[in-house]
C-alpha cells in the first residue's frame, strides 16, 4: 500500500482541445475512514468523453467539478479497510472514485457496485462498467432493436460503441459501425461481427450510408454528434430511433456547434430522437450485468480493453481517448 | 352549378416566398364521372403550410406535385352527382380534393371523410378537419400530455396551435402560446383559455420563457422550428416531449437552414424529439372527431375560421398564410 493518495484536480478549465496542463497533480494523505466507511484502493480508472463536459463551468445531469477538485472517473478498486459490515475488506467494488488511489465512500453513492472477485477488472470497468451500461440501455431502452433492423453505430470501436453494435447483433439487427482507422474497422468486422464498417475519416461516409443501408437506418446510435449525425439523419427510415448517447466531435470545440440541420426529417419519416443518461438506470445495473455475463460467457459479447500503465499517464491518456488512440475501453492501471 | 372547372395549378416552383406567379388560372371542363365515382362539388378549400413543401421537387411523405399539377388541398364539398351507392348525392364529404371547383372520387382515396349534413363546412374543414386531427394525435399521441405539465406551443394562433393548445388544457396542462401579435395573444388567452402567451415578435422569448415555465417544457409543440425550438430546447424539463408539427420558418427559406444547436439537451433532460405525419392515424379520424365534437358541444373547444372570399383568392390566400394574416384557420370559400 502506498502511504500517499496520489491524486489528479481539476487545475484549469479546458478551451477547445483539452490539455495537460488542465490537470494538477498533487500527493495527498491517504485518507481516513469513520463509522460505516471503507477505504477504496482504485486499481483501474476509466477514461470517458463525458469528462470533458464535467470539466467545463455548466450544469448539466452533475453538477459540474469545480477548480481544485479531484478529477471524477469511474474505477474498480478493492476495500482495503472497512469499518462498515455489509462491505468487508478485499472486496472487489466499482464507482464513481475518482482519479485517485484511495477514496472513502459508505456504500451509498450511486452507483456504488460489488463485483465478484473473479471477474477481471478491465471487465467490471468496461462491459460491466458504466460504458457497457451505457450501451446497453441506450440500445435496449431507447433504440428498442428489432430483428432486421439496420443498426448504425458511430464512435463504434470506442467502449460503449463497440458493446452497443455487440448488443444489436444478439437482437437479430444488421449493424453498420463507423471507427477512424481500417485497422478500427477490420476489429468490428472480424472479432466483434459487425457487418460492415466504415472509416469516417477516408471513406465517403454518405455513400457507404446509401450502399450498407439500402432500406434505411432504423436506429442510429450516436456517439458522435456533428456532420454524421446529419448523414444519418437525412437516411433514417421510417419509425426510426435515433439514440443521441454522446457527442464527441461537440466536446472539444471551440466556436458555437451547429445543430442537425436534417432535423426536419424526423416528421417525414415519423421517427424520434432521444437522450438518456445511463444513471437513470442504476437500479438494474445488476440485472444489466447479469445478461452481459451471460454473454461473455456464451462467446457472444467480446470486449477489448486499451490499458495504459501508470497514474501519472490519467491526463494524457484523456487526451488520447479524443484523438482515437484506443480500441475499446480505455483506462488507466494506476500502479 | 358553374358549367367550368376553375382550377389552380402549379405553375413554377417557388424560390424562398410563394409567389402568385408561381400558380396558373386554368377553367376545365367539368369532369364526367364513371362507374363507382362521385363528382364532388368543393365549397372550402384549406390553405396549409405543408402546401409550400408539395410545391418543390422533394419526394417526402407524398409524392412532390409536377409542374402543371392542379395544387394540392384539404377540401370539404357536396356530392353533387354519384355513381356509387356508398355515397349518394347531396352528402357533405371532405377530402384532398385539391384547388379545384369539382373533383372525381371514388371514396377510396385517403382521407375520404363522410361530414353529417349539419356541421358546419369550416368546422369541417377545420377542427374535424386535418389541422384539427394534427393537433389531436400530435400532442395527445407523441406529446403525451399530463396533468400539470408545462406546454409551451408556438404558431399558437395558427389552425393546429389553437386547437393543440385546447386539447393541452381540457387534459390539464399549463399552457403557453406564441404568436406573432398583440391581437392574436390577446385571442389565446381570452377566447381559449390559454394560460399566457408571447408576442415573439415583440418579446424577449427566453426571458418570457423563464419566467412563465420557472420548472421547464414538459411538450414543446413546435409549428414553426428555428430560433424559437432553440430556445425552446434549452429550456425542456425532464423526460420532455419535443412534438415537430411542423417548421414554418423553414419552408420559404433560400438559404441553408441550421438545425437546433441545443439539440444535446435531450441528452441532459432524457427528452425526446419526435416528428408524425397524421394521415398515418386516418383510420382513428372518427374517433377523435367524435371527440372533438364532443368538447365542442361542451363549449370545451373554441374554433375560429378566416375565410377569405372567392375561388380566385386562393395564390393570395396562401400567401397570406405565411405573412400571419389569419387567426385560426385559413380557408377559401370557393364561391
Amino acid at each position: 500500500m502506498n502511504d500517499i493518495n496520489r491524486q489528479f484536480l481539476l487545475a484549469a478549465r479546458p478551451s477547445g482541445m483539452v490539455k495537460e496542463s488542465d490537470f494538477e497533480y498533487r500527493a495527498s494523505p491517504v485518507p481516513e475512514i469513520g463509522d460505516g466507511e471503507v477505504l477504496i484502493r482504485t486499481s483501474h480508472i476509466s477514461l470517458d468523453p463525458s469528462m470533458r463536459g464535467q470539466m467545463e463551468n455548466r450544469a448539466d445531469y452533475v453538477a459540474p467539478l469545480q477548480i481544485g477538485d479531484v478529477m471524477r472517473a469511474g474505477c474498480v478498486g478493492t476495500i482495503v479497510a472497512s469499518r462498515n459490515p455489509d462491505f468487508p475488506e478485499g472486496i472487489q467494488v466499482g464507482g464513481t472514485f475518482g482519479m485517485q488511489d484511495y477514496c472513502v465512500s459508505d456504500g451509498r453513492n450511486v452507483p456504488f457496485r460489488v463485483f465478484d472477485a473473479d471477474i477481471d477488472p478491465t471487465t467490471a470497468l468496461g462491459v460491466l462498467g458504466g460504458t457497457g451500461m451505457t450501451a446497453y440501455f441506450g440500445l435496449l431502452e431507447i433504440g428498442e432493436p428489432k430483428p432486421g433492423d439496420t443498426v448504425v453505430i458511430s464512435g463504434a470501436a470506442g467502449a460503449t460503441g463497440s458493446v452497443a453494435g455487440q448488443i444489436a447483433k444478439i437482437h437479430g439487427c444488421t449493424v453498420i459501425g463507423m471507427a477512424g482507422s481500417d485497422e478500427k474497422c477490420a476489429w468490428l468486422t472480424d472479432e466483434l461481427g459487425f457487418d460492415a464498417s466504415i472509416n469516417y475519416k477516408t471513406q465517403d461516409i454518405g455513400a457507404e450510408l446509401d450502399r450498407l443501408c439500402p432500406n434505411g437506418i432504423n436506429i442510429y446510435f450516436d456517439n458522435v454528434g456533428g456532420e454524421i449525425l446529419d448523414l444519418c439523419l437525412e437516411r433514417i427510415a421510417m419509425n426510426a430511433r435515433v439514440v443521441i448517447c454522446g457527442g464527441i466531435s461537440r466536446y472539444n470545440a471551440t466556436g458555437p456547434i451547429p445543430g442537425p440541420k436534417n432535423y426536419f426529417n424526423l416528421v417525414f419519416r415519423r421517427a424520434r430522437m432521444e437522450g438518456f443518461i445511463v444513471l437513470d438506470y442504476a437500479d438494474r445495473f445488476p440485472e444489466a450485468s447479469a445478461v452481459m455475463q451471460r454473454w461473455i460467457d456464451e462467446g457472444k459479447l467480446k470486449q477489448q480493453a486499451t490499458v495504459i500503465d501508470g497514474f501519472r499517464e490519467l491526463p494524457k491518456a484523456l487526451i488520447r481517448l479524443f484523438e482515437g488512440y484506443n480500441t475499446g475501453k480505455l483506462m488507466v492501471k494506476t500502479s
